[in-house]
């Protein structure tokens, strides 16, 4: 997704390549002396653009906040249709996992970095809020049956599910494929939402057939 | 849950102490030497009987680990009466309350203590082949409908949802009473499971009641 900012060549550069590196090695294994060795210029000319890896960092999650912003609005600005779905959470799966170095660490980056909780907390919300619009609209139009507060509930967990999938992967072991690991999550979380599924005879087996279909092509 | 080890009474005061203050104010922010002044002995006193922080860690897990085996074995050794996986639940939560420290800064403290990696992978397949074992007992004697791989992928989010539920109630702001956290937490995994109820009339109206008389009770 393309985000426009008037920033330098330079500094757009750094940030792409600050992304590769926290993403590929793992944030406390690089410092901004090992972003500067990359691009080769000198430390003290990345410290001109960047005040620092903890700078770089701010702005890579200002990235990714106005990229999920606008990938959360979707279903907002026009209903999704059911087949769609599927398609958005795959989405938000892949902004999470381009900026994956945060979430394999969040809780340091968070401590570290306290400008990044109030925005983290607040992306949180607008998440939570979305998937609660998306499974309302679904209930209205009669493909989901809730009882109580059996949305809300749901709708916790699918965020809580999307932000701790990938460590959640890494920690059980399954550190291949990428996109199998992004496969397995949406599959996961529309199997969070299936259960619900009030008038279609079987959505499961078509999610399931749809799944399958997609890991073997 | 009382664990028997050979350990002196001055090894099990230490453990005892670290295990409060590092659940109280956070791993990151107590020290070996913080853990001695509150004991009220020298820094080289508490070193003879545990050579630093990491250490005690690794130490206070051996203990949760060895409680959480006991208590996810209960299952297996008797099957649970269907009134009992409630409680089944809320003493998973409660081992994991009691050493939440290691919760709320897993990546950290896995990277930085490689020994506790094999051995947290490890307690989680238990967990997971746990739930599976569960939930399959619970379609035997046809409580629960599954279709598919379902009960696989709910096992697994069961296990993500317990090893990840304090750090995201952190996360949202929720960081107030205890008692209604892992109530909380023990409603959301038991909303997992309602949905594939396949005999009774409505389960989850049940859940729901007994959840509220909690609260208020």
């Amino acid at each position: 997704m393309a985000v426009q900012k008037p920033r330098s060549k330079t500094k757009e550069k750094i940030l792409r390549t600050a992304l590769a590196l926290l993403n590929n090695e793992g944030e406390p294994n690089i410092s901004s002396v090992d972003i500067a060795a990359v691009m080769e210029i000198s430390p003290g000319n990345l410290y001109y653009h960047y005040k620092g890896k903890d700078t770089i960092i701010e702005e890579l999650f200002a990235d990714f906040e106005e990229e999920l912003r606008l990938v959360l609005a979707a279903p907002i600005n026009k209903p999704l249709a059911i087949e769609d779905n599927w398609i958005f959470l795959y989405i938000i799966f892949e902004e999470i996992y381009d900026f994956r170095f945060f979430f394999f660490n969040m809780t340091a980056l968070l401590e570290r970095i306290p400008a990044l909780q109030p925005k983290f907390t607040r992306l949180l919300s607008l998440m939570q809020r979305t998937f609660m619009d998306v499974l309302g609209s679904l209930e209205e139009s009669g493909h989901l049956v809730f009882r109580a507060d059996e949305d809300r509930i749901l709708s916790e967990r699918l965020t809580a599910h999307f932000i701790y999938w990938l460590p959640y992967m890494q920690l059980r072991g399954s550190g291949g494929n990428p996109k199998s690991i992004i496969h397995e999550g949406v599959y996961s979380a529309l199997s969070q939402i299936t259960p619900y599924w009030g008038t279609d005879a079987d959505p499961y087996a078509a999610l399931l057939k749809d799944f399958k279909d997609e890991q073997t092509g």
